[in-house]
């Protein structure tokens, strides 16, 4: 099995732990919606693409891909939670999340916030079952946590937008970066590797992630992205492609993958993951343009 | 120190963890709001009860205590998170909580869903970070998932009451008694005892506590509880007292508690464990007449 598929399979095992009995039906049902279909599921094969370059594929590192998969779960349910929690209407007030209704449209703000909370919850137990048998996962947890909360986390994050006065570094730093940090060296623990030369990696494909998702607010259409643009603005939220302009924005965001290429440390698979980020990259920048930030699954099949 | 205080010293520690640089100012001050001044924080203490009872005090067992400390700063984190969700205009729409505005009254809605998302993350980050020196924080964080998420934690608890029917033992099950049950076997695997034989001890206060808390609902005022009563029946969610009457329900509250004494496990400390949830027990009785269900910190001192 490839690992977007994989990737898939973990996400329905452990949800399926989650909505078993006695789960209140409604709940189940919500849970389900804010996680499937997924979007480009970035940040889990990210996690996953990482462990891979390091240690090999499942054939090879059958320990470290299990791993990794847990972790690439635990980064895309927390990723989940916040888009179901931003989406509520005291934040971005959202209807559409992947050209669908958001949770919150469907079931309503209570079931929305529970169902945030419970991916949050769900995020840790995915690793927490993996620490019982392999210490590695306990260093993947705190990665987690640092990326999930306050001071530094997505919690963290979202709250800037709540402040009278914005740290705009901190605020991206906060909402975007943090986590993708968190995948590259949660791949990286997986395969058994110091996690520490992995940071920067992780760093800047968030800054170029942030980048586009500025860019295709500005610049896309809700049918192509699936969900409502010009948010930025219409919430009075910092976009870099406002501050620099278009042609700006996409200049920084092709330097940004480039430094992100050049800062992956030496590894068996180098070449490969360097494929997969200029894939992403190159998605990125189209969506910059006109659509979705996803990645078709064929291309890291 | 006696366990009140350092209960309240690590909940401290752990919220300066949190809302340090770089947190947003106001989230900073909404955790704050969130958990200070704290309720009976009956749970931590049940934490550190249990803990003491088995392994000794401080001076005895100072690896038992710190870990159970940890589990208690957990267990009140995630309480406080679930109080200010359940606060929340879509839930309850309650103003005053321990005699105070709650925390979206002062600080907004989307302030109030991030504090509870960061406290949840939180109480995972407390633990995850003894889980670095201590094996059985493992099988705590499991439990504390088990206890907070679905399908049979705190956020399917309160997903119940937005079902259109209503599985009134899934119901409490899920929304009291599963953090009761956590607490106690906690503080078990904190004293390095299995939790198993614990388990029914949580469990009968989890249901002591929650029909003293449906008596209080029904028989307080708001002066005496510090937050609205008569929530249920306004809210058309289920109340023991409602069911059973008064009296059935303080008399089913007063053998429940003589249930959960019984089930107590022969250990070195089991005399004054016991006290302690007669005294416990006395408050909730006196709660369910005229007062708030709190512990006063000097009877466990």
């Amino acid at each position: 099995m490839n690992s977007p598929d994989r990737i898939e399979e973990v996400l329905w095992e452990s949800l399926a732990r989650m909505t078993r009995e006695p789960c209140p039906p409604r709940l189940a049902e919500a849970l389900e919606h804010a996680v499937f279909p997924g979007g480009g599921r970035v940040r889990p094969r990210l996690v996953v693409a990482v462990a891979e370059a390091i240690a090999g594929g499942v054939a090879e590192a059958p320990r470290a891909v299990a791993l990794a998969d847990a972790g690439a779960a635990a980064v895309e349910f927390l990723h989940c939670a916040s888009l179901v929690h931003d989406d509520l209407p005291c934040f971005d007030d959202a209807e559409f999340r992947r050209g669908r209704p958001t949770v919150h449209t469907v079931f309503g703000e209570s079931t929305a916030v529970l169902v945030g909370d419970a991916l949050i919850v769900g995020a840790f137990q995915v690793l927490i079952g993996a620490a019982t048998r392999d210490a590695a996962a306990v260093r993947m947890l705190a990665l987690l946590g640092d990326a999930a909360g306050s001071p530094r986390g997505i919690a963290a994050g979202q709250a800037w937008e709540a402040e009278p006065s914005v740290d705009l570094v901190a605020y991206h730093d906060a909402k975007t970066a943090s986590m993708f940090e968190a995948a590259v060296m949660m791949g990286a623990l997986a395969a058994g590797a110091e996690p520490g030369p992995w940071r920067l990696v992780g760093r800047l494909l968030g800054e170029a992630y942030q980048l586009a998702d500025d860019l295709a607010d500005l610049s896309s259409s809700a049918e192509a992205l699936g969900k409502p643009v010009r948010q930025d603005s219409r919430n009075d939220r910092p976009n870099a492609a406002l501050h620099l302009g278009m042609n700006g924005a996409r200049l920084r965001l092709r330097r940004t993958l480039e430094s992100a290429c050049e800062a992956v440390p030496e590894c068996r698979g180098r070449a490969r993951l360097l494929g997969l980020i200029e894939h992403v990259g190159l998605r990125l920048l189209t969506a910059a343009e006109a659509g979705p930030v996803v990645v078709e699954s064929a291309a890291v099949a």
